[in-house]
């Protein structure tokens, strides 16, 4: 299991991007994917391939409506333990 | 006001990773920033000298118990509107 | 045509990571990409799918030999312009 | 020493961000730091405090011209070894 960041910023746009966004979260709901936004982008827990998939869907999505975008994936995964949202937020204290 | 998201990472100190993390949100706790934590890194609200402030001690923290630290910031700031880590979440419809 | 950068880090194998730095830009230069490393990643230019797939293969292949891998891929990626390595760094006065 | 990479993002002004980059890597030379663009950002090398105080003026000053600005700032830094752009290149075969 992956735990993975995702970012898409329209840069052409003007100041507000939150229609795009939500564009993109929208299309992170259509996969087999764990998705929670916060304020500066949104954790994605699945398989890999499905969130590469994602990734690229939301991107081109978003770039249909915007002359440029700039997209960031995080990538953490780990062979030795579980790797899950749940798991990472409770070792930190947090649940 | 910014928001910002930071992440500490020390990377020559196994996988696990969790006990860094922590004495990094101790840090910032310790200054007048909102703290909200998720699975990939820390979202923070306040000044922007108070979250450099932060981020720095932060990193200098963790660098004490680990060889070497990755360490990213990144910074939202707008001229023409509110900006708070409310606000972003509503304007994607997450309240 | 797509400008993106990547960073591959192993976290759980001792702060020396050069190794694995190598290792992931072998994968990357088995793909149609322009591939041109610097000190703290490498940027890439080619197709968008021949980028997620060499991101792909280099994360895996990095993670064979290490506990837990953190990958960040960044693509920029525009409609209105040629978008390249050359025509970014002439823009802001580098050739 | 640090080695660092930043990248200023206005993004309330249109697709083309040229004019806004040369103005921070203007600022960034103004430091007592080695300054090195690539494609996708900027790499820095010196003083942890000095690096803060170059990505805050030269945030800052983009801010004065855009709406909007996202600026990301990287360190890396270790204690076991030298970390400078040389010895990081020289690392991964590049000189």
């Amino acid at each position: 299991m992956v735990v993975a960041e995702v970012s898409i910023v329209p840069i052409g746009e003007g100041p507000s991007v939150s229609k795009y966004v939500k564009k993109a979260i929208e299309v992170f709901k259509k996969y087999n994917l764990k998705v929670e936004p916060h304020a500066m982008g949104t954790v994605l827990e699945g398989d890999l391939e499905e969130i590469l998939e994602a990734f690229k869907e939301a991107h081109r999505e978003v770039l249909k409506d915007s002359k440029r975008v700039l997209s960031t994936l995080k990538i953490d995964e780990r062979t030795d333990k579980e790797n899950t949202i749940e798991r990472k937020l409770r070792a930190i204290g947090i649940e």
